[in-house]
């Protein structure tokens, strides 16, 4: 199925996929290093991840306390999660609304073509 | 002005603003290498692109002559410019879809909201 990468550019902050996974695993185990390894990121890179969200954002994102032997625990805030649902709806909106030319770029595709052609005989 | 970077992924094959600006110069400069020396490329790079290019479409996108003096001249078949106008479209459409989601996010921003403060003073 084809589908939409989509990541929103705000000057020099971007924010795509791969933050909002981060943001959504992240409410879902309630710990940074667990959301990044569920993403096979290092430790090191999902908390540098969330130091640049919570600094492009006016309130931080993310809420966490570091340290203790389960590294402490995280967890959105209300701008986090507003943030995370407002790109899922982003997503969804901009998938619905090109759907039609997404379609239409996909029949001109080499593997699509050659599908049809085996369908035919 | 905060906007969509977006990137169509149909199974290995991957289209976005790269390759749409590729495409975009190749019909207006009717050279690979030109277009991709306006973009910061190597001819080399330009080359692979457009030949991956050609190869997931059923019908080549760009047609060109290698070799001569001059490289030889390029421009893009008639399935080039329609997959070029759709995905200039499918941007269009996905960014108007957005509009008003994308400004609730922007005025999370950190910037945002010091620009605000600063104009209060």
């Amino acid at each position: 199925m084809p589908h939409l990468h989509l990541r929103l550019h705000f000057g020099s902050t971007r924010f795509g996929p791969g933050k909002a996974e981060l943001l959504r695993l992240i409410a879902e185990t309630g710990s940074i290093s667990a959301a990044g390894r569920a993403m096979g990121m290092s430790y090191k890179r999902a908390w540098s991840l969330v130091e640049e969200l919570n600094a492009s954002f006016a309130v931080p994102l993310v809420i966490s306390a570091r340290g203790g032997a389960g590294g402490g625990g995280a967890q959105l805030s209300e701008q986090g999660a507003f943030v995370l649902e407002r790109f899922q709806i982003i997503e969804a909106k901009a998938a619905s609304a090109v759907e039609a030319e997404i379609a239409a770029l996909e029949r001109l595709l080499a593997t699509e073509v050659a599908a049809d052609m085996s369908k035919r005989k």
